[in-house]
């Protein structure tokens, strides 16, 4: 019953927004009661917390997942968090969506928590990051921590738009993405043509 | 006395959020009537319509007149775009965050006339990688639709984490992730230290 509730939650946090959800319509929406309800949370705003940390938990398991394995190089490592973060726009959408709207109606001590999570998730990351600069995978000039923050724009920012039954595939755009993090978009030589000559200029 | 209602909901709208504020206290928080709040707008949703289409419409002119400089290169309007983006989260801030958050308050038609603004930025950006991948700037291999989102991606994000005053600033941001997208993180020949021994693994 606990999931059902939270499954309702999301469903309406998503399409209403949580101020304007009310307990009422989330246990009509799983045919419960009030009673139930508050069998299980606190309040509309424990309820809130506890999607906003199971989403956070989920996704600290996968990268720690991804980041024990022994065997990988750090750009293996960065393949594989790209490719989960995009993968769970399918399963976690609505959730991340809660998550990045609704935080702000969270209580002190929930934020706190799940802001730490937030942090751990990033830092592990920015660690990858420096790791791989240690051992000459990535540039030993880069600034780490922006880069990380840039990564995570690269990623998160899909949530708003990625469609994953669209034309192009989780792992398409994960091919793209991470292309495009190691290499960048400007061509080896940087040569630019003339438009009008169609030969180089430099 | 329009800027003035403007100015007290985008900190009100920030705060408190859309649904939370009242006209009664935006009217408040600059001295007025709600008279004279309905003198200048039809209703609170369209005072927020009109908080994201001056957002939009100042970025779309700030855009345009990088794009405009003949004789720019494409690379050189990337570097500008992207800081102009970061220097507008030192002004423009609160209105992006209301933006984001609050966009699915309007009423159809403001919300399809926003959209179309936003594609349109999109768009445009899109046209100059396709640009600069005609123009030999940029790898022709790239997918200008993805990439463009990744860029977005990570400007976009910017406005949750950096601090204008903090220890970076816009240019050092700037040079960041222009540095990022053009040339990526991984070093040039990938080599990869074995940690034991310090030495080239390959």
């Amino acid at each position: 019953m606990k999931d059902k509730l939270r499954e309702a939650a999301i469903e309406l946090f998503e399409r209403k927004g949580f101020k304007e959800t009310s307990v009422q319509e989330i246990v009509e929406a799983v045919g419960a009661t009030k009673g139930a309800f508050y069998y299980y949370y606190k309040s509309k705003e424990e309820l809130l917390s506890d999607i906003c940390l199971s989403y956070m938990d989920d996704l600290l398991r996968q990268q720690e997942r991804i980041l024990e394995d022994a065997g990988a190089s750090c750009t293996e490592k960065l393949w594989e968090i790209v490719y989960m973060v995009i993968c769970n726009i399918r399963t976690r959408k609505k959730s991340a969506r809660i998550f990045f709207r609704e935080m702000r109606h969270l209580a002190d001590g929930h934020l706190e928590e799940i802001r730490a999570k937030r942090r751990l998730f990033r830092k592990r990351y920015e660690q990858l990051i420096r790791d791989g600069m240690a051992r000459g995978e990535f540039k030993a000039s880069l600034n780490a921590e922006m880069i990380t923050f840039g990564l995570l724009g690269i990623t998160n920012w899909s949530y708003y738009w990625f469609q994953p039954d669209g034309s192009i595939s989780e792992r398409e755009l994960t091919e793209i993405y991470v292309d495009f993090i190691l290499h960048g978009i400007r061509t080896p030589d940087g040569t630019e043509i003339n438009k009008e000559t169609d030969r180089p200029l430099n």
